[in-house]
């Protein structure tokens, strides 16, 4: 990455590296100010928050930051806590892991602590990143769950809402690696005028300049599912089991250091240097 | 389908029913002649031979075939069989089954009988159908085996040549079934002048007007990759297990009825009547 920017909204399709060169949580912490980083770590998707906030904590201290706290929200009264508010105005970095999306919605959505979160994200203040579950929930329309193995059927995939964070996309993660090509086709089926985007195990989609457009970070690709100039769908002449037709859709997939522009729907290729 | 034409190619994703409607085998049966039929069964592609094709043998005996053989070439040699060669003159229909297409390709590609047949197709003199194997070998280009679950790459995909009965296109077959879209992807990396078409289970794609249109038919959908406007693509920079990107790729995913114009790359939505 190019550059590092405090608005930035890295979103992680799960599984990133956590031992060796760690280039998307590296990326995390450089934008979230380096050394002078002051990060939340939000575990709340994961049944295991003790575990998986401390696996993160000793990263991030390990990398130098300036202040870590777990915000170990495991019940919608903890999103008032005014201790963890507090804290989320000092800032930099918020961090939400993996787990199950509609544990982590069901926890956070509309409390306050998420309402200032998501303010001072806007406001382009903290460094957002989620991995996995965490980046299940940035889209307004969240796939909550789903099946591969199947011609794409709107029963393939269990649709929820997300936190909202970057509205305009719906956000498949593990993508390649768990075979999600179907289920993201099925999702967008139902809301064509959002953009689809899967994101490999290891692999991150840097959303820049107010989500004016992606950069790709990791190990693996990121799939665009651009249904703009969709001309044709049976999607709701059909039952839920039935195959879905889907005409002229635009796909992209992005590899290490490629672009998308969100605005004028075009890819750009990686610079070589 | 509307109309049942002697000069179709029907390229079947595998797993078509043999039992309940039968809509694919019965166009075949359809497109072949119905009862004034005369099908030549070639089961190449299995080790099984005399199971699968009498398997076939039965069902377009049961529909009332006029005549029906098996061709049972199992040696290179036994593609020089005279009996073969009179009774492939005879035929209004060629079917082949599933299995290996290495083997199917190995056996029969340059054969006197494989060109016979191929002359005959392409003057549109007999019906050709070919499932999962038998669809695999349609192409110039052939996937003849590779894997799912990771991000596009070139090593996914076992690359080979096909028997060059539709060269334009290259085919995948159980493809959403077998979660296929990131090696077809793969596949078509490599050939990007080629019409990457994946075909689901029980579903045929029916080769229409020398090739000029496809017509979808049976209980999936067809998956059409079309990179004629492809921008951009890494895949002659890269290792062959690094992930590939593709920009600018055309996605159509088609259902029963919808067809495909191959000339001017248009899909067409199947009329509900």
């Amino acid at each position: 990455m190019k550059q590092y920017q405090r608005s930035s909204i890295l979103v992680i399709g799960g599984a990133e590296d956590k031992v060796h060169g760690k280039e998307i949580l590296q990326s995390f912490w450089h934008c979230a100010g380096g050394t002078s980083a002051i990060i939340g770590i939000i575990p709340s998707a994961s049944r295991e928050p003790t575990i998986i906030g401390e696996r993160y904590f000793n990263i991030f201290r390990d990398m130098g930051a300036k202040d870590i706290r777990v915000l170990d929200v495991r019940d919608r009264i903890h999103g008032e806590d005014k201790g963890y508010q507090e804290y989320v105005e000092e800032c930099t970095g918020i961090f939400m892991t993996g787990g199950d999306q509609l544990r982590l919605c069901g926890l956070l959505a509309d409390t306050p602590l998420m309402e200032r979160i998501r303010q001072r994200v806007k406001l382009g203040e903290v460094t957002l990143a989620g991995t996995s579950a965490g980046a299940a929930v940035m889209g307004h329309h969240m796939i909550a769950g789903g099946s591969s193995g199947e011609s794409p059927n709107r029963a393939l995939v269990d649709m929820a809402m997300g936190l909202g964070i970057i509205p305009e996309v719906i956000v498949d993660q593990h993508f390649h690696n768990r075979n999600r090509m179907a289920r993201l086709l099925s999702a967008i089926s139902s809301h064509p005028e959002r953009l689809g985007i899967g994101i490999d195990e290891d692999t991150c989609a840097v959303f820049h300049h107010h989500n004016e457009f992606i950069e790709v970070l990791g190990r693996g690709t990121v799939t665009i599912v651009d249904a703009q100039a969709m001309s044709y769908t049976n999607q709701g002449d059909v039952s839920a089991e039935a195959p879905l037709a889907l005409h002229n859709l635009r796909l992209h997939i992005l590899g290490h250091g490629d672009r998308y522009n969100i605005k004028n729907h075009q890819p750009i290729a990686a610079v070589v240097e």
